[in-house]
């Protein structure tokens, strides 16, 4: 099997790497070999070994190639990487991306030149880098009706949380990102990342393949992590949760939702100990249940993993996995609104009498429950409460919190976390 | 895709059960069908809707029906399984089996079969239930050399394990046995479980396609469980361990280790919090580093979930994917004496003046170190003394055990429990 690469980053140069270096291992496993008959890049990449590589620097000859049987795509961005995917494709080239925002914005239009061309577009390391999640829900779990995917798949968020709420060392937010940044952990515009459209772009992804439904980026609710302080984080732990940046597709009656947002997970549960820069999707299926991936969700040689085994996957010419998946519903997303969750909520209030019974009785009067409560002086004047509610209607709470803040007691806006259970 | 299932029993009649329910789920992924055409059994499972379906008495009568073209064999045991097998194959038949023992102990000459008549051998339920590992390890890693698989591979043994580590209620093995057995976890004689035979069954076939070797059952070293104290466990979880029922292969130089036992897990660790009946597997690959998959290790829809995955896998009409582990090589299984590794040791000895000198002196004449150490008093004249040693061949901790055993002042064998490193 002979392929293209176009870009030749971190990704590209460890791809380019370990075909060479796993040759035999692969040759042992597939019975044929994958050679690397074209490359195309902008600039060298002083880290990786060219020689014996047919070169280019326009990527649109490897796609129109008549001697490339697939085409691997490593350039990023989602114009030229669209153009150059549907320029492979109607020269009836497989193609192979590590791309998650171009399968997010565009994949419909990419799945439907597919399969119009025969040709099959293989996307495992578009999602959480080395974990071959893409493939366990596809095929793994293939024999599941799956109610719901949840992930953190966004390393630099889950690194940020996991440092904010290190024990030995907790750290604001801001100094924690710099860190990341330090790091190569954040890019310098850590935007994507912290606000959560990469995440984003990922579980619209998973659901696209979990539900069957078309991707809807444009659907999706993002909420990032700036915005959480060290207050919140510690009361959290105190509550006997941890915090992690999820991103959540589910399905109800006939509506899916897509969300992201960092939610508390239980710290009994395996979910919450995933710290640090690892990945983690968790996919729950009507017969298997539960099922978790943990890995590296980025790194060259993690996700170069990944577009090899999709290498792999099209030289076993196994019948196109997304044959089935091309007929995507237009599930209809779901209000936010309609959906119940329990919640942690925190007000600082004045510290006068009375005012924690001001508070149960607004939560009372919209039926909310409260669970669990911390309540903390924060000076002589002000007290700090912590408060896990009951399972409530979303909309009912944030009417509720809109009330609370109409209070005079309440000395600023409450702030509003969301429990998941699992 | 017309299959024949022998064996209703709880898997048997879950597979019946999901494969009726979510025909449409299946055959949209699928553009394709999955029949069940005939079915063996010996009773009748009254679980179990079988209207329609082509019943027989006699399980050789699935394997040679011309009408089918998959036998799924859930019968259990090795024997008559095995048979049945060789004949579903000598017919042309592909097989999907849940039976680990079966893989574990014929696998060779089972897939040496399949490989002569052109059909193929999926086992994806024999190991981890629910969780999709084979299919991880074979596909999804394919881009890479294993170095390491470690599992929490027995339901029984973990969740004995992590109930005698209950901090509510820690409770003494035998006590926790009764307790699962009534729960349905344990079997009635549980010595596969606890003896760590079934996790041996399991880590061979993993090592089989993580390693592709020969699956060589009679290599694995095997310890149970039923000889951790709760001791043991109370201070194994004050130096911040967590105990789980390990089975671990991997790779040093041309050689393979296979071990079943007993092993320490930091509590950082996410695989350290895997509690209970959940199943987890540990791959590491050169270039994905580390992933691990959790999920439910039994269960009749967990484990038929898997059946499917197989299934659809054969209707796909992919290439055989043993293919290139066919040629299996027969990779020596290496000596357990040319391991290094830390370990905790205890040793119960007598209160009196110089015994710690004693045992200190002697692990430093075998250039063992000493990590950390906890004494605790028993009685008046009794203490216990735990080590957490420093990374060791094992052979030379084992000769050191045996010399500390002589020294006057220790009145019980000492007790080692490997550290387990990821």
């Amino acid at each position: 099997m002979k392929i293209g690469i176009c870009g030749v980053g971190t990704v590209g140069a460890s791809l380019i790497s370990l075909i060479k270096k796993n040759q035999d291992e692969i040759g042992r496993k597939l019975e044929d070999e994958i050679v690397i008959h074209q490359v195309a890049l902008r600039r060298e990449n002083p880290q990786c070994d060219l020689t014996g590589i047919n070169i280019t620097n326009d990527i649109y000859e490897v796609a129109k190639n008549p001697n490339i049987d697939v085409l691997v795509e490593l350039i990023g961005g989602t114009e030229d990487a669209k153009d150059l995917v549907l320029l492979a494709v109607k020269n009836k080239k497989h193609v192979v991306t590590a791309n998650k925002a171009l399968i997010a914005m565009h994949g419909s239009e990419i799945f439907s030149a597919a399969r119009q061309m025969g040709v099959c577009v293989l996307f495992e390391a578009a999602v959480a880098g080395g974990i071959p999640i893409i493939k366990s829900i596809r095929e793994g779990l293939v024999g599941n009706i799956i109610s719901r995917i949840a992930g953190i798949l966004n390393g630099t968020s889950n690194f940020i949380l996991s440092e904010m709420a290190s024990k030995k060392q907790p750290r604001a937010f801001d100094e924690v990102l710099k860190e990341a940044q330090k790091k190569g952990y954040a890019e310098a515009d850590p935007s994507f990342d912290v606000n959560g459209i990469d995440a984003a772009h990922k579980i619209v992804i998973l659901a696209m393949i979990g539900f069957g439904i078309k991707v809807q980026f444009e659907a999706v609710q993002i909420e990032g992590i700036s915005e959480i302080c060290l207050e919140d984080i510690s009361l959290i732990d105190e509550f006997g949760f941890s915090l992690k940046p999820l991103a959540v597709a589910f399905r109800i009656s006939d509506g899916i939702s897509l969300r992201v947002y960092p939610a508390m997970i239980e710290k009994e549960k395996v979910f919450s100990k995933v710290d640090g820069v690892t990945n983690a999707v968790l996919v729950e299926g009507c017969s298997v249940g539960e099922t978790l991936y943990v890995g590296p969700g980025a790194g060259g040689d993690a996700t170069a993993s990944s577009v090899i085994s999709d290498l792999v996957h099209l030289s076993r010419g196994t019948n196109i996995p997304n044959e089935g998946f091309f007929d995507l519903n237009e599930a209809p997303t779901i209000e936010d609104s309609s959906i119940d969750t329990a919640s942690y909520v925190r007000l600082d209030v004045k510290n006068i009498t009375g005012v924690m019974a001001s508070i149960a009785s607004v939560l009372k009067k919209n039926g909310i429950g409260i669970e669990s409560i911390i309540q903390r002086e924060v000076s002589e004047t002000i007290a700090r409460i912590a408060i896990i509610t009951s399972i409530v209607n979303e909309k009912v709470l944030d009417e509720s919190l809109r009330q609370l803040d109409e209070l005079l007691a309440v000395i600023s806006a409450p702030t509003k976390i969301r429990i998941f259970k699992s």
